[in-house]
């Protein structure tokens, strides 16, 4: 029988087990905790190598935090292997160095694996090699200052995020990636099919084609999983997700991706569009302000001028209708060629809010999805919202969505949709929601210009190694 | 200038702008917080509703939770339209129901979507659908107690899977769905092109079919972070990734899903299998322990019998050698016509350690993958382990991975990936890791009999609705 206080003695024996593989010589934590005149052992790269008359520098990175630890080694200790680039296990005892820096005076030196740079190895030690060429070796990138720090500047926004989705209550679902609504991604969608011709062969049916022998429908990959949240919302209330969403667009640009995370939350019960704003702007300054708190050396490695809170972070954003918006660019003398608005006009609006954040309110009807929700006062405006930032322009687009039945179903752009219909006949309530592009976030916080700086393998056009 | 006190001040800023959407009213806040005599506001769905002659009952759920809100409504109060499966909204005052329990006598009531079950509302009142049925209406199963309770569950199994690996400094890697690597899958791949034919002309090269237009190459969807994860291990240390994976194989099996979700993890610096072990069952116990901490209405909610510890909790692991293991099976009997162990002999074995977990390791190396490293004193065998549990047999695979040069060299499937060889080349550390099922393990901690209800969309052969 199982009580509480079983429970809890269970508990202290889990204390006890957690820290079986704990990594305690991570170098992180000697920084932090292990203090001059102790014994520490340490496992890394060299990152950098100097050979003086009677001693041997060497300044190891293990990926556990932006600085390095500087060793120094007899020089009757240095193997022949130990190069930069080399990996190695070092114990030794912690000193202060001639400036007060925290050093390891090394008393064993073991090369785990050795690094010879004439073999081709891609990196060299005091260079800075351009995002470009680093983005060539993507297997061996997380071994550079500039993708390590942002590596883990994204593992903290994303634990972030699930922080304040939890403290406020959000589910986090897990929205599917394989889909056959084939109706939201404006014709921009990846088709999947089982490689294997045998796997076809016996699952063909007559009539059906290849790309639908699999699910007996045609499969695409996810654009969004907001149709889906909206399904579970209307059953267990506020919902969230954060995972990979795909466009098969032949998009070049520093801000697209084939394959990107998008974090997209569905709000129960929401009836106006100022409580979605109000959210969001909690969780862009909840983010800012938590990831400098747990950050701040990673962000200094990236760019130094990023490494402070945004000066907008206690001031309140910006809120423009469509048309207020158009006429500030009018004046301006912009000219778009399309509908809304472009990347340029997105920038000079933030600019002419001085750079605080802007939302735009009240779109055109014609150019938003038929999922939105008209707004009460002007059946040609739908109750959407973009939200701008310097560097990236739009970085998060929601909506109310539609819950008359009636209007709804004179807008569904296909059958396969009545399912989502059918969410307004039974049991409906009114929502709103956003979606968030984790990575153009990334760069707006780290001031990365190219997107495809801020996730470890990212694809596009022509770009799928690994 | 940025400094600290300034981001004190911004944090207790944040605290008070987090609060305003807070879900105040979720009933499980109202279950937990409120006290009889307050006034309270409650938005739901009706659960079942009891007609009397002055009063009428309504259950009310919400979501967020497992306990229904009984409200007490005046007859007089009670809107035409308010029926089973409507959501509403009430106001009123809680007080406590002659058995003692929590309930709220209605002062207002407001229908917000009403629900006619005759117009084709699947689900019924105090019936007990069948999970095959409720599957038929994926897009409204939420709504039952029984996916409700079990997507409570995901959600914080999910939350506790990141609180381990973060507690232990791993960090979170986002590796990529969609991979040019061809030789991991045995086959059962999915492979994808853009759907768009236009987007295939304008890109089309000579020389190039259609599965490679768009990338440069053929691309798949991942069975697999593992390769990527190694990648980034060999710079930054311990990593994990929790995210979709595939299969096209053609198994309707209770235990196989198209679509699903892998945690895999990979330990730096890691040189023997003990190690991995250690890892791997402090990780099972952290996840019971803290589910039954956080969600015992649920597993209550979803079988009685499960919402307790495993007696298993405080004991170790078994650990057989895949010789002793076959030698067991031999002796009771159990044939296997394929190599390694099936789903039958894999539950024996569970069996015959009177339901403890059973690690087995050392396995003939021509039934494991090429990246498994050689034990030490067999070359016969592989460092790799199976971890088997009642309800689903194995629910974990790891090994540690081949990291002399030659040897992986001479076992790598194909030159595509040669960057996977590279990571031997340069700064080698020794490595191990494992992948755990989470729908699987769902099955276990929850007591599911089928994969499909252990996730909100589930895919599998000939079923891929919404």
């Amino acid at each position: 029988m199982w009580c509480k206080n079983a429970f809890l003695a269970h508990s202290r024996n889990f204390i006890q087990l957690n820290h079986v593989y704990k990594n305690f010589s991570a170098i992180a934590s000697v920084i932090e905790k292990a203090s001059v005149g102790e014994v520490a052992e340490v496992k890394g790269w060299v990152r950098n190598l100097r050979v003086q008359k009677e001693l041997v520098f060497a300044d190891v990175n293990d990926g556990s935090c932006a600085q390095r630890l500087q060793i120094v080694i007899p020089k009757n200790l240095k193997p022949e292997t130990l190069t930069y680039g080399s990996s190695v296990h070092i114990t030794g005892k912690l000193s202060k160095s001639p400036r007060g820096q925290l050093e390891l005076v090394a008393e064993n030196v073991n090369v785990l694996g050795p690094c010879v740079v004439l073999d081709g190895y891609p990196f060299n030690p005091r260079t800075t090699h351009s995002p470009e060429y680093v983005r060539q070796y993507l297997h061996l990138r997380s071994r550079t200052n500039y993708i390590s720090a942002i590596l883990r500047v994204r593992n903290s926004v994303t634990r972030h995020i699930h922080d304040f989705f939890a403290s406020n209550n959000y589910l986090h679902i897990h929205t599917p990636i394989l889909t056959s609504n084939d109706c939201e991604g404006a014709g921009e969608v990846f088709k999947i099919q089982p490689d294997n011709e045998e796997t076809v062969k016996a699952m063909m049916q007559e009539g059906r084609d290849k790309d639908s022998v699999y699910f007996g429908t045609k499969t695409f990959l996810t654009v969004s999983g907001q149709l889906h949240l909206e399904a579970i919302c209307r059953g267990m209330g506020n919902v969230y997700t954060l995972g990979p969403t795909f466009r098969a667009e032949n998009s070049r640009s520093r801000l697209h991706l084939s394959e990107f995370y998008m974090l997209e939350a569905e709000l129960a019960f929401c009836d106006s569009i100022d409580k979605l704003q109000a959210v969001i702007e909690d969780l862009l300054k909840y983010l800012f302000i938590q990831t400098i708190n747990s950050n701040e050396a990673d962000l200094h490695l990236i760019d130094k001028e990023k490494a402070r809170l945004p000066f907008w972070v206690d001031k309140k954003f910006v809120t423009l209708t469509y048309n207020e918006a158009k006429s500030i660019l009018d004046k301006k003398g912009t000219v778009s060629t399309e509908e809304g608005l472009n990347k340029e006009q997105e920038l000079a609006l933030v600019e002419h809010c001085n750079g605080i954040p802007v939302f735009v309110i009240r779109w055109p009807k014609e150019q938003k999805s038929f999922y939105m929700k008209e707004c009460q006062d002007d059946y040609t405006k739908v109750d959407a919202l973009d939200l701008l930032t310097p560097i990236t322009g739009e970085v998060v687009g929601g909506s109310l969505r539609e819950d008359d039945y009636e209007k709804l179903k004179s807008k569904l752009p296909s059958e396969r949709l009545n399912w989502y219909l059918d969410l307004r006949k039974f049991g409906n309530i009114p929502t709103g929601g956003f979606g968030l592009g984790l990575e153009r976030l990334l760069q707006v916080i780290c001031g990365v210009n190219n997107i495809k700086d801020t996730l470890p393998f990212p694809r596009w056009p022509h770009n799928c190694d690994m």
